[in-house]
């Protein structure tokens, strides 16, 4: 049986998401019920450099549930990249007796942790918080769903509009190396075509496409294109192309940005959160470390943060060919 | 391999739930998709016997993916649960060549859906929409996810103003027979106490562990209640009993009622009911009969609708731990 | 000119409602801008008797803009009823060297705040904070225009409930003497009819008017009822009255309750807020006292307190008419 | 006493703006109250010319009341500036027994039908329906109300992830020529900064404000850009300035683009809708023509066309001074 673990520290670090401070709360909430301290470190790697702590209680992160962002700030830090910037942070969480780090974040934050870990045999738990679902190892990543609720939205709006005058619209979601958020938002906002990095369309046959949602009576279009998608060209470039080869549309482009971001979480990650709060903080009283808690099948599971740093995750086909059939 | 279909109906049928009309979308142009003729009923049964049947082709189900309720309307019908009725169904579809069904709802409607193909050898296919969550054979029904979203969002209003009076609220959501809205919205709403059908937690031990609430520094609290809890009392009885046995709160009832069945799907729900229609039309095609379409660790896979009927869905155990961690 | 005012308190009084964080952050601000100290008075008079203060600087209210409810809380105070509570609470301000009382509430609060201010001469001024918009000297109460806004989405959401099964909906919505948002919200939501104090339709004409509905090819119905409608029978004996004497509608109750009072505020009402506390705080800072800051016409504008209480706020006919056209 | 007017028609002309829909319900309604017949154009004056008309009944705008867009559909017409155009549009007019006109649009479409007018003598009546609220002879535009809740959730969502990571951002709204949305927003939104073509706030004092803002504490800023701001540079080059002139702020820019323009109509646009359909279609049968209906201090009043085509909105002082001393 592992040795009892007395106080615990959190942090967020990477792009925040929504559900990140329904995360903070489990954790210190976890903390809290196994009679565990809790400390919480601000703006990620960079605050335990500066040990920039507070110690939390389970009253002090009362009515953050539902809030976006997080609470305890998020960065990017250079000094957590040198050797040196570590043995400080190392030296900061000894001298707060802290023995068990989780940080909430993406897989560059993961990568941070397994470092840190590796030279300080320092226990490290890793909570995968972004809204562009790229990490291995979950179904879900946290503010995932939150993310696609919000784009939904904004593309509904734009529908509006696009279809009270017969335009042709492209709209940018986040997702630089994935196309999870353009791909259910895609077939969630009724899109004609979907453009992603895992795939690429190419001009011509995105071209051919719109031309024959055109004869089969569509009046209106919306083709929703992910930050990353290989066409090769800018979205601006995109509309520049459909203007010069396609006739009778008024192309128009949306480039929805940093608001996908943020908006109180949905239920699902508010409750995704909470139990990843959990397990983290027991896997680390269970005197474990190196893992990231994830969603697989509906229950909380463990995948070594080696694994979920080098795993990718797939594009899901069975969506491509549901979004080509509802584009008929 | 199976005699080519050439003509499928659909209909709603029992509650309805948001994603109805996203499913409608996706069978009428799955139905497209192949080539096959696809028909809308009305009002559920009700027009199956009246012959209440209308035409769809894939431009008459634009714009109603995102529209909460559904456009092909839904009834319980009497006369369906006699071999008259059924008997008249089966000669409409008959004479309109139809040659199979895909039936929206919830147990009652697959249970007439099974009844009608034992009598008639009539092919049928089941896509689980309610929002109660309590159909076996997927993890999440059509409009699930949505009603969550809509109950949080009202947790979240009550919360405003119960914080700002030292309030206590009864919050009453649906769930006649299980607890999965219930607890999933405590959680995700930050309630302190959860009532469910599937566990009796007692007046005294309500009242013991509001008090505890109380002492360790919350000054307004929440309590999610499941129409079907076993408390034995009605949430007002409730609210009368808390009020005689503490003090210093201020008691409210508050039943959300019809709200949590309406509005437009989240993209989760939109995204299910896309591939549910998907997966439905295409097991009709194959010759397959009988089953219910469903969602199983994020795949979409097939439950004969003789078990989907008689099994029973389970309240997460791990859920209701997270919810006592949450509420310390 | 008056004597140079050092330091001013605000306080929220009554049931709380959206827009008053971001009017307490606008007297906080206002007071910062003039170089004035500003207190935060906690749960309304109660408050004041306790000495519960808190000194707010312009970063103390970072944040709260957009949120429902009120930081300062609320509470309904008897002690401020007697004399003997009202002498503490001024001896409280006098110690703390407070100049002037800036009270958000209704119109209860405001006749605390006069005779407050009758008995010692100390400077008053209201900002008029109830979704009710049952003041005189306002077009707009603080919270009217949120709560509207929420009103409607519920009806929206029980709409497509109600017209999927062709039933008639009962909704009662906050307004006890007055059917401000009875009206408007009846006609947002495209209401069959609306029951309101101010007027008595009488069961055998609101039965009349359903019958003609239905027979003009209406399949659904929505009747928005004021809390404090003068029809003589609540809610629930209502819809039993109807029950029995109509045929062909499955009638059903939706009692909204109090997420009427929470949530976001409109951008109106924060625009509306952040004016009010600007002109509340100048006001006292001019010398005068007395006087509720109100809308009139877009601008802003003072009405002595005495009048305020005293007048009716009257039911705009030409809405009346509205709704009786809109609803043929 | 007029001759009885025995049909009507209504357009929607120019940009789309929430509400639309609730006036052209009210159009029709009203119409069908009167026992006028009702005439939908489709696509604004090219559907005039193009005899693409629909007639309209109390029924056939169920449902509609909700919806963003025009379910008329809204089109500019370059045909309908030649006098041929318009004698093509009169003829179908006269052709179809039609003996007046509802424009809803902005200033463009009121111009067009006050030549149309002036050349035959047809009788026409505005509705303002645009986002901007640029137009003289009503307090509020519809669409106005709608699009400042949309642009102010953006904000809301933005400023969570500004703050998490102690952000500058610019985020440009809509507004041309008048920077009614963007001073709104601006207040609503907590912006520290708001950039309208009313002002030129400089480039040397914004970096200065900001630099103020930073020194007062505020760790993260939201800047509100209208569309037609003088400051000289677009969004994108205003980023680039701050960056190379300002230290400590990662500076990022969101333009909000069409969103503004689509999604349900707020409760306050929905009651404007119905009352100026009301008023735009008694003036017409009480035999006046050339004019526009607007909300002047809450009432309904006619503008002549000409007046509010001419006329300019001025940007209420009042709310820069408001914003000045909230972003203290």
């Amino acid at each position: 049986m592992p040795k009892k673990i007395k106080k615990l520290a959190v942090l967020t670090s990477g792009g925040d998401s929504p559900g990140m401070n329904a995360a903070i709360r489990s954790v210190v909430r976890t903390c809290a019920y196994h009679d565990v301290e809790c400390v919480g470190v601000y703006r990620g790697y960079e605050g335990l450099i500066e040990g920039d702590f507070k110690s939390m209680g389970a009253r002090s992160v009362r009515g953050i549930i539902n809030k976006g962002g997080t609470i305890l700030k998020s960065a990017r830090s250079q000094t957590f990249r040198t050797p040196e910037g570590r043995k400080i942070a190392y030296q900061n969480l000894v001298d707060n007796n802290i023995e068990g780090l989780v940080v909430i974040g993406g897989d560059g934050s993961f990568t941070g942790a397994l470092v840190f870990n590796q030279e300080f045999g320092f226990p490290v738990m890793g909570i995968p918080g972004t809204i562009d679902n790229d990490i291995f190892g979950t179904s879900h990543t946290l503010g995932f769903d939150t993310a696609l609720n919000t784009v939904v939205d904004a593309i509904d709006k734009i529908r509006d509009t696009a279809s009270s005058h017969n335009r042709l619209f492209f709209i940018e979601v986040m997702g630089r190396d994935v196309g999870h958020i353009a791909l259910n938002t895609g077939i969630a906002g009724g899109a004609e075509e979907i453009l992603i990095p895992e795939e690429d369309l190419g001009l011509d046959r995105l071209v051919e496409s719109l031309n024959r949602s055109r004869k089969s009576g569509k009046t209106s279009s919306i083709v929703i294109v992910a930050e990353g998608d290989k066409i090769g060209k800018n979205i601006f470039e995109l509309k520049e192309y459909v203007d010069d080869n396609m006739e009778g549309y008024d192309v128009r482009v949306s480039v929805l940005g940093h608001m996908q971001r943020g908006g109180a979480p949905s239920c699902f990650d508010r409750v995704l959160a909470s139990r990843m709060g959990v397990k983290a903080v027991e896997t680390l009283l269970e005197g474990k470390t190196n893992y990231m808690v994830g969603l697989i099948a509906n229950k909380m599971e463990l995948t070594p943060l080696d694994n979920a740093i080098k795993g990718k995750t797939k594009i899901n086909l069975e969506l491509l060919r549901v979004s080509d059939i509802m584009s008929i």
